[in-house]
């Protein structure tokens, strides 16, 4: 079966970083030419580049425009010289702004950390600064892919051909830089010739369920029914679902997931239901520093997002608002976490394997 | 403490119909006049007026307007004469189209069963159509306004002083004769000083809890906080609400309720979580003719609510939607029904004394 999966990150010809605007789907598939590290920065706080994986892979390309124009394409100014240590410092200046755009995800922190470490260590070698970033975030987003597909591949094996699954959000291509984390089992099923048909919650105030979801499962070819948040267990009772899969912004050592808000409550309706809940995400999520779910710092998003519409307001005027952007769903309501490294029981996620750059 | 609870209908001096447009809150206040059984019913079929009891007050009303401009004012033509005949008829029709509008709420049903029977026995009698219709009309209101108050009384007595409460959709003012029904306790603890705190899910996709519950607590000077549809199960993990509050649409002879869409998924966080779950409606809500909650018929809604905004769409084209307007919430979940004949256990709802409209 013929997949035409969207990709939502690419090189520029002068190492710029190209996105898809995922503020505009699924009106318009429209792309910008990231060039400085305010406008990476930016992208990724107003969600232009969102999903966690994808967050680290832009950040991580997004360090590559601290060094301007000329630092991008030619060999640094090597060890020891002022070039040198201004450049670093142009790194780490980067790391900075581009750590502090959202709280949440892990993979930003450590896509950072990264290429912080590998720009120190090209300036203890006295190695070319441009190439050696360019090849590390290359690197970054070389290993997501991989780690989707294999992601894909295991979970494909927990759905039944033909079945029915849910997920929340968007934690597919648009969110990663391969297929997807949440929907890479949908993928995989797909190419087979066994597609799932896939119900999708819209996943407001931001609808990356209704926007994003829909829109890369249409493009794909997968057949998907789009509901509203507060159809999630309704639509579970009717008993015809297989499974649930989502994706995971951080994953406690414990086995605790924060994802996006609204997870938490169909993790319950699941429970209620008896349909297994899985948490399928790169091994790169688990974050062993927070022993719990309760240790998540949790984003608070500005009230517009649900007071209004696109410039219009949905609310009366000065009404207060309630807008964090994750939840955090306990591991005994999750039956299994899929990484890369392999299918793991929550709470038995700590001796995951941790990946090289950890 | 002074609360200004907004009014949604009212007669017009020629007897017609004044309602408050809620499809326009919370932008605008706006009123419209209905002459016409037609508009009647398309105003209760596009929810300019919405809310199970309102809905059978505005069609009850509506009926009247099948008499026409001179029927409604002047004393009709009576007993067996040619003009009483066509008068009963258009009564009949009207019945008809009002009560085709809306398929789940069952004040809609017994409103217009209420209104075809007086129609009947002034011909029997011989009396003037139009003053009776307009008397039972304006008994259906009165009542409804009552059953509000006593709702409002009893509810209370169930909230601490100073709660945060949780509620779903409008059960308020906007959507009866009176004080509302899940709103009654609230608003009968703010008149008395002691007002809650409410928690508003903003019920996708019509968004009636942001427009129109959040629109008249803050009328009122009611404390509220909007959120997000999928936030519901955090916000209640938080350990600070004291219970949920919701309306019904229908209330099944086992105490299963059908609500707004959304309910069943808050019933079951409410659960999770040990949090009181009271359903408060109007003795009329129970359908003693429906077994339990599987046999209420859930009405479906068009895509477009869910796949659009303001003519806007927010979902790739041609995709799927499942839009139930309602769900069902079993009677297991349900802590106690606040009806205006007193608090039940759902299990003993059927003992409810039927009102003697039934």
């Amino acid at each position: 079966m013929p997949t035409c999966i969207p990709s939502p990150i690419a090189w520029t010809p002068s190492n710029g970083v190209r996105i898809l605007d995922q503020t505009l789907l699924p009106a318009e598939e429209s792309y910008r030419d990231l060039e400085t590290v305010d406008s990476v920065a930016e992208a990724i706080r107003v969600l232009r580049v969102r999903g966690a994986p994808l967050i680290g892979i832009a950040a991580a390309m997004g360090v590559v425009q601290a060094l301007g124009k000329r630092g991008k394409l030619a060999p640094s100014a090597a060890r020891g010289g002022e070039a040198g240590k201004n450049e670093i410092e142009a790194v780490q200046q980067a790391c900075k702004v581009l750590g502090a755009t959202r709280p949440t995800a892990v993979n930003l922190r450590w896509a950072l950390e990264r290429m912080r470490r590998r720009a120190e260590l090209a300036a203890e070698r006295g190695e070319a600064l441009g190439p050696a970033l360019i090849a590390e975030a290359n690197a970054i987003w070389e290993e997501d892919r991989a780690m989707c597909r294999r992601i894909g591949e295991l979970g494909a094996t927990l759905i039944p051909t033909g079945a029915t699954v849910c997920t929340m959000c968007n934690a597919g291509a648009l969110a990663t830089g391969g297929i997807g984390t949440a929907l890479a089992p949908v993928y995989t099923l797909h190419e087979s010739g066994r597609s799932p048909h896939v119900v999708v919650p819209e996943t407001r105030p931001l609808l990356q369920g209704s926007r994003l979801t829909a829109w890369e499962l249409t493009q794909a070819g997968v057949d998907c029914t789009l509901i509203g948040d507060g159809m999630i267990a309704s639509r579970l009772r009717l008993g015809d679902i297989a499974c649930v899969i989502v994706g995971a912004d951080r994953i406690a050592a414990n086995g605790d997931v924060a994802n996006k808000i609204g997870t938490y409550g169909l993790a319950l309706a699941a429970r209620a239901h008896g349909i297994p809940f899985y948490v399928a995400a790169p091994s790169s999520t688990l974050d062993p520093a927070t022993a719990d779910g309760s240790r998540i710092p949790i984003e608070q998003r500005d009230a517009s997002e649900v007071a209004s519409w696109q410039g219009t307001r949905t609310a009366p005027a000065g009404v207060k608002v309630w807008n964090p952007a994750f939840d955090v769903t306990p591991a005994e309501l999750i039956t299994a976490i899929i990484t890369d490294k392999g299918i793991f029981p929550p709470a038995e996620v700590s001796r995951l394997p941790l990946t090289a750059h950890r």
